[in-house]
């Protein structure tokens, strides 16, 4: 079949709305319709040049939802008319990861998503007989999409899909992170580095968890609002203070925050993220993803005393079980969306919703396919 | 009073017994009559002038037991004739730390700990009137040392104090980091890099533990047979290998290792332990001491990617209400502690003491006072 899809032709380039050729899905694989599609940071690195696992040409997008139109041999979990939000880290529920009960990072289908391919190495995606690569197992870019059964998440058929494709990424990420990886508990103090949709999720998440001081730090003051409403009680501008951004929260919270969150991906916030924690059990969790070969340190000695340096990918969340279980949440009014869906616009429009996030205007820019 | 001491006049001098004036114990204080000591590593890098923290004059050993001569004003814990083990770590049970129930590192006497100091801020050690300086609240090198009273645990009255005073660091340190900070579990894979005294002692907490399989790192094989002793399962001499050591863990445990433990203070090693831990749920446990100055290093992907960084200091060990545990555990065979007293000696031969851990021909050596 033929749809539309943006496609990223090159590093840097902007997208391009294309008429692909999308091959059935096979053995294992499920056709979907896109209904909706967030465009998150992750999509804009790897269009930037910066991701060294990055390969063009390629459909990106990984926060979307949309309903089953077809389904390959052997596909037992789902059938054509389920709504279903793709999932870049895979939940096979065989491998020794899905069977450690530790970890969601499923490895079933790792190595050929990392390459932009199927699991069987090779690709759904041409135009003129020229293989495009997928993306992150999702490719939510595109009106239809071929994606691995074990990278579907079936959610409930009455959720809003233009809402819940955000629980695709960003606010599932930052939730999980509070919720399964920190275990942050009632009357915890939480600092949050860079507010955008992931930071803001993680002060929702601390909320829930109870937290009872959140402390959101980011040099861009127009966040602030937001971020109170989310649950901040403190909002702090590093570029206010002569002192390094870790003294200052040691200093505003007796010694240092329970546990803190690096949400833009910068090695020197981690490190200051590390440092603002409490002597004696502070917590870190690195959300942020890198640059290539940037690094992370501290002093040993930061560890010696107690701090506990962490990460967390797509929140420790298992997509397959547990994300059903947060559109439900949000469906009966636990979990906000809606406040991060600041724009909307058909896919004809997808480079201005990168520009609206370049420039900070944006939360999330929601793609909407029918629009 | 005057009695005997090891005196460490300055940076990389030998220690020299002199005859020191003992000060009468102050309020909160006690004069405790040392019956043996351990030699430490920590004790040899203070001496080194590598401590930032180093202070000279000092007397320094902090791996002691002996027996309460006499008491200061308002002692209340402790009567004169009680067996105690002074404690580098103390436990007022009354400070934000002690209270948290999240961490053994009690603050009541830190600060004037740090500075050689007894809490009101004086020393209890003078030659010819000019004060020397106390170590790490414990100063054992001397045949009688004034403790804070938060610093010393009272102990089981029949245990063997030439061989407990073992308890007050190293041992407590490995066996601890492994049963309090990491929590080991059944069946669980651990490294652990470096086979001095720490290294041993770790090696004997995972057996407790129960670990399935204990691999030992060490680039001196002579430690070998007394780490297999232990209960270590594998041996390996990273020299023996052309890739980094972190490749050739994970290739031996199909990905990793469940836990390490670096018990050398080598950052770079610091960083091999983190990286040979299994991805998904991996956590590595800093233990040694690293000179002044030096940090760790790792790209954040690691932590992302589920490893965590954590530290131990005295094991997690609450020296107060734990370490009698720990001695009663040495009493009736739940912890060994015999093999690693390699050595003793008196008090005037301390220098040789030194040398022989220098030369890592001892394990521990055990100064013994009345020998």
């Amino acid at each position: 079949m033929k749809c539309k899809a943006a496609v990223a032709w090159g590093p840097g380039q902007p997208l391009k709305i294309e008429e692909v050729d999308v091959q059935d899905p096979q053995a294992g694989e499920v056709l979907v319709r896109m209904v909706a599609t967030g465009v998150c940071h992750t999509d804009a690195f790897t269009l930037s040049g910066e991701d060294p696992e990055g390969i063009f040409p390629a459909i990106l997008g990984h926060e979307g939802a949309g309903i089953v139109e077809a389904i390959g041999e052997g596909v037992t979990s789902l059938s054509v008319g389920d709504h279903v939000i793709p999932l870049y880290t895979a939940e096979c529920k065989e491998c020794k990861f899905c069977l450690s009960g530790k970890t969601n990072l499923c490895q079933a289908v790792r190595e050929t998503q990392g390459k932009g391919l199927m699991p069987d190495g090779t690709s759904r995606f041409s135009i003129n007989g020229e293989p495009i690569f997928h993306y992150m197992g999702c490719s939510t870019f595109s009106e239809y999409s071929v994606v691995a059964e074990v990278s579907l998440a079936k959610i409930h058929v009455d959720a809003p899909l233009e809402k819940v494709c955000l629980l695709g990424c960003g606010i599932t990420t930052g939730i999980g992170a509070v919720l399964n990886t920190a275990k942050v508990e009632e009357g915890a103090t939480v600092a949050v580095f860079g507010l955008g949709g992931i930071g803001l999720s993680v002060i929702q998440g601390a909320r829930m968890a109870g937290a009872g001081r959140i402390i959101a730090i980011d040099i861009n003051e127009s966040k602030f609002e937001m971020a109170k409403q989310f649950g901040a009680t403190d909002c702090v501008n590093p570029k206010k203070f002569d002192a390094p951004i870790q003294q200052v929260i040691v200093d505003m919270t007796d010694g240092g925050v329970d546990y803190s969150f690096e949400c833009i991906g910068n090695v020197d916030l981690m490190r200051s993220a590390l440092e603002c924690c409490h002597k004696g059990w502070g917590e870190s969790i690195i959300i942020g993803v890198a640059g290539a070969g940037q690094e992370i340190s501290t002093r040993p000695f930061q560890l010696v005393t107690g701090r506990v340096w962490k990460g967390s990918a797509f929140g420790g969340v298992k997509g397959r079980s547990q994300l059903p279980g947060y559109v439900e949440d949000y469906m009966n009014g636990k979990i906000e969306i809606d406040p991060f869906v600041t724009h909307t616009m058909g896919l004809e429009d997808i480079n201005n919703a990168f520009d609206l996030m370049h420039e900070g205007k944006s939360i999330r820019t929601v793609i909407l396919f029918d629009k």
